[in-house]
């Protein structure tokens, strides 16, 4: 299957310079603020986005260097398979977050609750519409019970 | 800016052999099933999957040959900046949907509740942790009492 090419339509400015140390999920960094500099070829597509109290932001992790197949997260210390992980060492480092939006100048959209490294290539923004979203039946397998201590966490070296 | 490459991980069965007729929503799509192929070399990041009732897809939407910064979603009929929209014809088009996952043959993903053409790229499968996302202040734009309509409509050729 040929490779799928895209071309970013943006950049993340945040106060974290490097892997360590980045809030592994963004609802539980609340008090981290950043911005996401939309490149000027894609303003147009801005328009009516100050609406939204929160967008979805699709973004290239492109601090990571290496993949696996089977990841360790910190709450429970054994292997899964990656996809049943949020671990950023995945074959394609593709990172998903629902941020706040707090404001738009121009082409600048000023946001919180995040955790991406400065620097990221941002590929899409959407409108975050929560009840898009199944609430019933949901079942979390291995994560079960583990969310809580998931909000909270920082990226270690691993 | 360097574009980002990515090598897709697997590839969806669909029902919907074109782009007309698609459900815009996958939570509407109840009755719809689907595959997902996950390739070979893969296969033992699926671990421990099978314990999720839903999963979030990220693919390609290979069947979108144009983008536009301004898309007029049938439910208003006026025209909004494509990121404030889930309009198909984005930059990148780059495809964001929770399925459920019925069950898990080897290397085969059974889901139900979709939104994806037939032989659409998927490159990334992640967990879905409803408790991750926020719930709180939520202020949905020009899309505020529109999104009953969104959940049970389809895409006509537009």
């Amino acid at each position: 299957m040929n490779p799928v090419i895209y071309k970013p339509i943006g950049v993340i400015y945040s106060p974290f310079k490097n892997r360590v140390g980045i809030p592994r999920q963004a609802v539980g960094a609340t008090e981290v603020s950043a911005k996401i500099e939309i490149f000027g070829e894609y303003i147009d597509g801005l328009s009516d986005l100050d609406g939204f109290s929160h967008v979805i932001v699709i973004f290239h992790m492109h601090l990571i260097e290496r993949s696996s197949l089977k990841a360790s997260p910190p709450w429970d210390n054994k292997e899964h398979g990656v996809f049943s992980t949020c671990s950023p060492f995945r074959p394609n480092p593709i990172g998903i977050s629902v941020v706040r939006l707090e404001s738009i100048d121009r082409n600048i959209l000023n946001i919180s609750c995040i955790d991406m490294a400065d620097g990221t290539p941002v590929l899409d923004i959407k409108p975050y519409v929560p009840d898009l979203n199944p609430t019933k039946d949901i079942r979390l397998g291995w994560l079960n019970g583990r969310v809580k201590g998931m909000n909270k966490s920082k990226s270690g070296d691993r």
